[in-house]
């Protein structure tokens, strides 16, 4: 059994290898080759605690994650996860793996591969990032690894100071970040737009991970109203958990559109017109993928710690 | 973060420490102090794998359990399991435990617990154990540590031989087994009854972990027909998963008895007149108390090893 921690995941998902993982996850996904049951919501002293498992040929895997809001004031991450890796064939447990690092990694990889598909190459020009957490640092380092960017701005309520000078990129403010950007992430935990379409150029790709709930948006309706292309993770999980399809959809905004999901665009090799969105709320197949190839690279390479158990 | 190996686990659970943490357990689900949702089940490669998760004001705890009869060949066992446990306040991973061991000494303990409960003390006579795997190893190696007891027999379909000489005891046939044995334990995976109530004494105690599926056996008729006080960890569990409680409930077999959870007898000091039956399969609490009490030892004894995720 091998212990990833995060610097261990840092050094083993290259952008390239990340990049790839989330590409199956989503195919698999699409061609129905996970099985991923209902997860198991819990609420424990008032905070939401969940169970992901799912299931391929070759792995087994259960992630345990848990939203803390008071983690705040002891120092400690807010969303905090782990993943249990385990033989579908044996049984055995293979790897313990830091899920708050595997979540952040698989969903900037979703992010990118997003932006690959939609422009059809590496040269993405101006990148914008909204917000400056875990996510947002996962996201910055994956785009620059991966893409040719010609600059990167980075806008946030705080620590965007911070957050542009770790990453060589230009602090800004949103206004100017919309204006500037031809590709934006989204990485916020705001319930209201960020993403607003009167500032954005005319050509442009977003991919959003925020707003997981039904009444919450990170993308304003005059966003939604410019895209030709609304790529979803999962059309299942969107529309019953994110407020940027629930209330667009109602609103009668997504008709004369294409709607498809990232795995059916990968399998069928679905052209994307931009201007285009990516939403996404993150489903366990990413997990999955990644942390059985977290496993084999680990192995492989000699990364982490071994333990018997 | 500490890794509880088997290892780690028998040095941790001296019988007093196991028995006092699955007494601990009963209650606490007695009093519903325990939040245990629905267990999440799933088939993977035609195998069974189930997903515990419970939770108390000091723990967090997930069970990951599988059941792959084919790795007999494979020289696993076929019950394999791993037990995670976080805070339910930082929601922190603190210990990753060995779940097979951890399973088998919780279950050995609840027999051990039963039978002092049963015979109002630790002078057991003669006791008799039918079965020769993991389970029947942690059930002898408890009952001696706990209790002083006359004579031990092993009774099984293959391996008593090499148990017996393990833990000094004596393989016999089932009859001389069941005719000598004030108290037996009986740890089968037999469908079919090898508790016979025709050859037991007349005073006896039974505890019966085995027929986990609403047809199968492990004790007959005639014995519920014998006993007093019929005792389970969990009268829910039992009514829906153990044909040693269905079945003698529908022939009427269970009137004029003591039907009572074990927690409840605990809590509230209630006698058991033998012959008794202790019949258990096995609840979260069991696994949630014991990690939780093997994580606090462990940190204070400085045993397993300490990784960081």
């Amino acid at each position: 059994m091998i212990i990833l921690t995060r610097k261990d995941l840092d050094e083993l998902f290259k952008a390239e290898i990340a990049v790839n993982s989330v590409r199956e996850a989503f195919k698999l996904n699409y061609q129905k080759k996970i099985n991923q049951p209902q997860r198991l919501v819990m609420s424990v002293k008032g905070n939401w605690w969940g169970l992901m498992p799912s299931s391929t040929d070759y792995s087994f895997v259960t992630k345990i994650v848990n939203v803390i809001p008071e983690n705040k004031e002891r120092g400690l991450p807010s969303v905090q996860g782990v993943v249990i890796l385990m033989s579908p064939d044996s049984g055995e447990v293979l790897a313990i793996i830091d899920g708050t690092t595997l979540t952040a990694i698989r969903t900037a990889a979703a992010s990118v591969l997003s932006t690959e598909i939609a422009i059809n190459g590496r040269n993405i020009g101006n990148l914008g990032i909204i917000g400056a957490g875990t996510e947002a640092y996962y996201h910055a380092k994956l785009a620059l690894e991966y893409f040719k960017v010609q600059k990167i701005y980075i806008s946030a309520r705080k620590s965007h100071f911070e957050l542009a000078r770790k990453i060589g990129g230009e602090a800004t403010d949103l206004e100017t970040l919309l204006k500037n950007s031809d590709i934006i992430f989204a990485t916020t935990s705001s319930n209201v737009p960020v993403v607003l379409g009167k500032y954005l150029k005319d050509v442009f790709h977003v991919s959003s991970i925020g707003a997981h709930t039904p009444d919450s948006r990170e993308i304003d309706d005059d966003t939604i109203v410019k895209v030709k292309s609304y790529i979803v993770d999962s059309l299942e999980a969107v529309s019953k958990e994110s407020g940027d399809y629930i209330i667009p959809k109602q609103r009668g905004l997504l008709e004369n559109k294409m709607i498809k999901e990232l795995g059916e665009i990968i399998d069928k090799g679905i052209k994307v017109e931009r201007p285009s969105l990516f939403k996404t709320v993150g489903i366990a197949a990413e997990d999955n993928v990644t942390a059985h190839i977290a496993y084999k690279e680990a192995s492989k390479r000699g990364i982490g710690v071994n333990v018997s158990i």
